[in-house]
């Protein structure tokens, strides 16, 4: 027979079964702390009607996403959870109950260039508090405290969460006298970290067109140093000229002072106000997360407050806040920067159960026992030499091996053999159970990230 | 702004927050499962080359699958999970250990016509254990053990696993001399309980040709009654006339008779000899798994042991087995049929933090705590009378309210309201959350499933 040659399509992660255990860490992780901070989990369809996902239209997505027709249908994949959220919020408005939080782990699909690092299928994890007519402040306290639990529970202690706001931006360059100009300003600045301080008031000179005097003025804006409080005194000093500066000076105020209530340590969050994020839907608090010792990886989660969610659907105004993490590149990066902990266990089993000889009847008693502990175990009866049963179990780095000769058959018992060790010792099925059990527990504190 | 209407794809299930609650712990339940069995979690991507997944080519999956063009790449979503297994292995086969035990639940594309019940997406779970070049039949016991220990963790007991044997039937009906209309014979047999006896009988009489002595003989075969022993030994009665029959019978003998060791209920599995499959390729044993008081739902859990599973890209005899349940289907049926437990909490959160004043320090503090003790709480800060605060609780479903009013901030208190009863004592914030947390420790033995 002719055979196909069995391939994946470049620029789609497909992980081997001992990292794919660390993604699935990963995403249980994410599920379970966005869930402790009472948000709803949804999962919406990976194909809408094209209509519906482009209805902002244009751009950069216009070009990537995967959009085909099937019969009389033109239907695209799903290129962010955003997108379908505002859908969803639009059309169950009348259901909902607002404030609406909710998470969505998902897959979402863009036909970029592939390269090294891009991915065309990935994972994002977002959260989201969506408002009716409006939204409390704190709420975008809670959002970046939810992501700092997160990456806390996954063991990266290491990063910062850089906070801003849209109005502070725009309220400062509304009073240098460059209002209308803002978007580029923004746009310019926002390349700080990329392209240097020089080139960055090169554009803002010839491109944009500011003066000395506004230059000047931009540029302490956005090199100003010192501690959160000390910038926010900045503001507060120039906050008497200009209503949209007051405004997200605040909000900004408010935001960075409810995070250490909750619960979110001082290092781990602070004012950055170069911080604009690209995308013109933001109105007031944006965020970026750096890590630290890392900072070639750029930003690993990202997101802001927007005024109107549902814009293109409805008439209502659905303010929000939200945040959001890209998996697979954070998954990637981790993996390619050696950040993923070693002593976590990625065998599919925490025992393997080898019997030695023709009964496999007192075998499958000791694993259905190992099974009734919580003791991940495969019952291996494949009609193999010993040593090439040890040989898979070690290949997989399953920890112990529970064997079951002649003399543990007559006993009643099994020889349970820590792996790594190399020791052995007879127990009953129940004891091997509970002492295999125990050494897990024991293990449960290793966090997924490791900082070397 | 002219509005685009915000709809879901028919044929695509999108569920409102509460019954998502009930979908996701579906989910968490078949992963946790299908993981204590030493089985690996696999993750494929969505998007395959259509070459790689047509390679076996034609038939009904041709016509339903989502396939288009991206740039130069004729791409198509997956059908199904074992399409990409087949793949996966094949691709990967140096690196892997056989047997490999992958489990995989994700959501597969066919474009059906769309009607009540039948979904265009929807998520598949699926085990599979794959040997190299052979794989012992223990795995045939091991598989619907899983598939029971997931069914009896999510409350579903009346359950069937009914179980056969390509081999018994091919055998009996070789040794009736109808060998050479084997396929049709199944085939047939196979629409027993969907048309009845008489209807069997005419088509394997006018279209299938059988004499009065095959159909008899036939007849005999798919009607017999009795224990799995008393079939088992009508089946050794005549398995000294027919090897492939005697195979059969031996390899059905040693799957129910491995059952009970691997912790299945006696009630939760039975030998059913008119048990045939659609699917061509299976080559031995083979499942159906009906709930008892349920017939009409159809088999929620279905699979079968082949001989060969990635034959379209590699000469390397693979063979496995494994068993499917169709998640979507399931949660639709159970929804319909009034079978999900209204006791288990489908809120998005365990406590809802109301301040009732300015200060909201407190409130997040509490906020903290109580997630500290692993109760999921939502800390709600909207400017809303008291009376709608509680309404929104109310209408979340919400079982507690953590209320602060001017009184507790002075105490360094909280008022704790449980929501059912209606009563509400005073508490400091930690010994609210360790009474919230005991209380929802004491509701976690409610199965997701409860039969009525």
């Amino acid at each position: 027979m002719e055979k196909v040659k069995a391939r994946t399509l470049s620029g789609f992660m497909e992980l081997p079964p001992a990292p794919q255990q660390q993604m699935e860490a990963l995403l249980a992780t994410l599920r379970r702390v966005y869930a402790l901070y009472g948000f709803a989990p949804l999962d919406t369809p990976a194909i809408e009607a094209a209509e519906v996902l482009l209805a902002k239209g244009g751009g950069e997505t216009e070009k990537q996403i995967y959009r085909f027709m099937k019969g009389d249908s033109d239907i695209a994949l799903r290129f962010d959870l955003t997108v379908p959220l505002a859908k969803f919020v639009a059309a169950n408005y009348a259901e909902l109950h607002f404030p609406f939080r909710r998470y969505q782990i998902g897959k979402v699909w863009r036909g970029e260039r592939a390269q090294r690092g891009r991915f065309r299928e990935f994972y994002q994890a977002d959260i989201d508090v969506i408002g009716d007519g409006k939204l409390d402040i704190m709420n975008d306290a809670e959002v970046p405290a939810v992501i700092a639990r997160a990456f806390s529970e996954l063991g990266l202690e290491d990063f910062t969460i850089r906070i801003n706001n849209r109005k502070v931006i725009g309220g400062y360059f509304e009073l240098l006298g460059v209002r209308d100009r803002t978007t580029e300003v923004l746009r310019t600045i926002d390349k700080l970290e990329k392209i240097g301080l020089e080139k960055v008031c090169a554009i803002l000179r010839d491109d944009c067109g500011l003066d000395g005097a506004q230059i000047d003025g931009a540029l302490e804006f956005v090199t100003l140093s010192g501690t959160d409080e000390e910038k926010l005194a900045f503001l507060d000093g120039r906050a008497h000229e200009n209503a949209l500066l007051a405004e997200g000076a605040r909000e900004l105020r408010a935001v960075v002072e409810a995070l250490p209530s909750l619960g979110v340590a001082k290092g781990n969050f602070a004012i950055d106000l170069t911080i604009a994020r690209g995308l013109d839907y933001y109105t007031g608090t944006v965020y970026e997360t750096r890590v630290n010792s890392h900072p070639e990886i750029g930003s690993v989660c990202s997101g802001g407050r927007y005024d109107n969610l549902a814009e293109y659907y409805t008439d209502r105004k659905l303010p929000g806040v939200g945040m959001s993490i890209g998996v697979t590149r954070l998954f990637y990066v981790l993996q390619q920067a050696g950040m993923l902990n070693p002593a976590v266990n990625t065998a599919p089993c925490d025992a393997i159960v080898l019997p030695m000889t023709e009964d496999t009847a007192f075998a499958a008693r000791a694993a259905t026992a190992l099974r009734a502990h919580g003791v991940r175990a495969q019952l291996y009866t494949e009609q193999k030499k010993f040593k090439q049963k040890l040989s898979y179990a070690s290949a997989l780095n399953i920890p112990y091996a529970v064997i079951i000769g002649e003399d543990e058959l007559a006993a009643g018992e099994v020889s349970l053999k820590d792996m790594a060790a190399g020791t052995q010792a007879r127990y009953t099925p129940e004891d091997a159970a509970r002492r295999i059990a125990a050494a897990i527990e024991s293990r449960a504190g290793e966090k997924l990230i490791k900082l070397n």
